[in-house]
């Protein structure tokens, strides 16, 4: 059998019949390459938000398992128009939903998560000469309930079925790649020809929108190579590999700007045991994710507290830690939504000394003042104040990828 | 378990959120009037349209296959939010598609015929107290694959879950229900309490559009009683049922209008064995649908032969007989696309005389000229000209219906 490869299209890249023409001609330069492809569409631009809508016309909270019902057609509707653009070119192709393939997931509906993959009958497909077309998104209880995957689904469904069909995955979107900045804010920011799991997925969670977490996490679990591209143009993208596989070797693979957080903070809590714990579980309770934590040394009995938030969560948050200082006896609560978090990004950091007071001094230089601080293996995160956040996110990439190791872009060679 | 109801709702009485809610409140009518209702529902009014007219974007003659797989989300969609709606209002309700009931069909897409309907899941969901609302239009093969079921497919739905779970159908559609005659030609049409299933076939094959043949012939061979009324009104409608359950004995139920036949002469034909056949094998070969035959007696061995078939195929068919008249030596073909085909439909004419005799007479005392006439066991049809159509009906309607017997009105009291 020729090499298998699993290839998504994002809503922007089937958004109108024009477009899905564009995509189908990305399909067939593959098979005319001699790869067996496997297709993943999500639905067009604009229709789950549609469909949504028509339901919280009803119900501000429908049930889910309706939901998902709903939705599902979006994508339902993109393959089956997939599958007959194909065929109008002249390549015989199948669309597949969840339920016909089957991708079983558990019953959690809206975010299910992915217990079993049937792939006999898309073998089967490929084998009689088929291009399969299957509805990203979504998937199918053991009961024969629809379910969706959740935010980023599609990226999901394609990542899964790579992995069990042993294929490489290609995820086409509306950017070029992912690039060592963001090139709105950054002009000279690159283009990353290779990037590791554990950084993709550091640079997910902090705000680089290429792709979800949790499709990352998965295609690391399973070590599944992931080339990110753009459905608008015939460059190479990204590839998403195993650390091992990344042959350039810098200190700092990228860097990111976070602005959706808000940071809280508890002035002059009495420094006695428990206190974190209170102020944290209430939160947890809440159903709040709390990003940065910070608590300052103690003076005369007493210190401040500060944590960041999503900003959506920010004034919930601090209505209830305004209830929790109170009862511990805290002076007040202060709510900061003007920070931004600006990070540095890299594997390479495992094993190269300096890089955080290289970042400090960068701040420094620029006096720019620094919040908090937080720190991975990989990476190390800076709260400053939001108006500066994109001259920090400048003035680090010169000093850390500009000017830092020479960075050798390498091709793959598939 | 208390008696169950199919209850269908056709696109136009989903058309909109709000006329959803409108129909939702029809079901839950039923409940509170101590039934168990399954609801079956159309796709969104415009919604398999807009579907179409995207494949044909893609495909004049779109894979059948895919096009089941793109337009059973109309439906699919109405569901789910038919669902939503009855949980809004404090009923649950659970949505499901063809596959998920299952509704098993033989595999000829975009026309599909019911083979197998599993009970079992509808059962269920009803003991625990749930209304399940079901997709009508769509099925699923053995294989897995999604049928639709082709013109009239929601009725059909209704009617055959109906059967399999030997409940009374209710066909909620945008007229109020069955009448003597079209209420836009005879304003004094009166609306048919109880029609048979033998008259209602009649009828729609003779241009009336409240259900589709098929659906009817269904009924009448599983004995499902049928209720056919508005859901923009709470009037009861007209039931359609078995013979020996409408009461009114009357001669003539109702009088048709046919505007969509054209009339195809082949003039002066030998008159010799086997002329007929090679005509209409010609026009069998094309799948071309042979309404009225009339052939005259001859003169000097040469005959007249007429038909009508709808005016769509009408070019196609001239075409072709054209082509016949020239090998047999006829002397020529005449097409006439205005004419108009007016019948009286009725059980009662099995066991009464002279309404052929009464028909042909008030033609004749309006001076409308007869050019063909066809009849079975409960109808007469007369092809005239065309723009006396509307005149003959409202004559007809007058002396059978309205001088005609006296008709009673029965109300069913269910």
């Amino acid at each position: 059998m020729d090499k298998l490869l699993v290839v998504k299209f994002g809503g922007t890249s089937v958004g109108s019949i024009e477009r899905i023409k564009n995509a189908a001609r990305k399909v067939i330069d593959k098979v005319q390459q001699g790869y067996k492809v496997v297709v993943v569409s999500s639905a067009m631009a604009g229709e789950t938000d549609r469909l949504i809508n028509l339901a919280k016309e009803i119900d501000p909270l429908p049930p889910e398992r309706e939901l998902d019902m709903l939705v599902s057609t979006g994508e339902q509707q993109a393959i089956a128009l997939f599958a007959m653009v194909l065929n109008s070119m002249g390549y015989p192709a199948v669309s597949l939903c969840g339920w016909q393939v089957p991708i079983i997931t558990d019953s959690v509906h809206t975010k299910a998560r992915v217990r079993k993959i049937g792939v006999q009958r898309l073998k089967n497909i490929l084998k009689e000469g088929y291009i399969p077309v299957v509805a990203g998104f979504q998937g199918v209880t053991e009961d024969w309930e629809i379910t969706t995957l959740g935010r980023g689904g599609s990226d999901l469904t394609a990542v899964a079925l790579a992995y069990a069909l042993g294929a490489d995955c290609e995820i086409y979107t509306d950017v070029e790649g992912v690039f060592t900045a963001d090139p709105r804010i950054v002009p000279s920011a690159r283009k990353i020809a290779r990037i590791s799991y554990e950084e993709m997925l550091e640079m997910a969670s902090l705000g680089a929108k290429v792709m979800q977490a949790r499709s990352v996490e998965f295609a690391m679990k399973y070590n599944v190579r992931i080339h990110v591209r753009s459905s608008f143009s015939d460059q190479e993208g990204t590839w998403i590999v195993p650390e091992e596989e990344v042959m350039e070797k810098v200190a700092v693979r990228a860097i990111t700007l976070e602005t959706k957080e808000s940071r809280i903070t508890v002035v002059r809590v009495p420094d006695r045991p428990g206190i974190a714990y209170r102020i944290f579980k209430a939160l947890g309770d809440a159903h709040i994710v709390v990003d940065m934590i910070v608590q300052n040394v103690s003076h005369q009995g007493y210190t401040d507290l500060s944590f960041t938030v999503n900003k959506a969560d920010a004034p919930r948050a601090e209505e209830i830690v305004r209830k929790v200082a109170q009862e511990i006896g805290a002076q007040e609560v202060v709510r900061d939504d003007n920070v931004a978090k600006v990070s540095v990004v890299g594997i390479g950091m495992k094993s190269s000394y300096g890089t955080a007071a290289k970042m400090f001094e960068v701040l420094y230089k620029n006096n720019i003042n620094i919040m908090a601080i937080s720190t991975s293996e990989i990476k190390i995160s800076c709260l400053i104040d939001q108006k500066y956040g994109e001259l920090a996110v400048r003035e680090l990439h010169s000093a850390f990828v500009e000017e830092g190791e020479e960075i050798k872009i390498v091709n793959d060679g598939t």
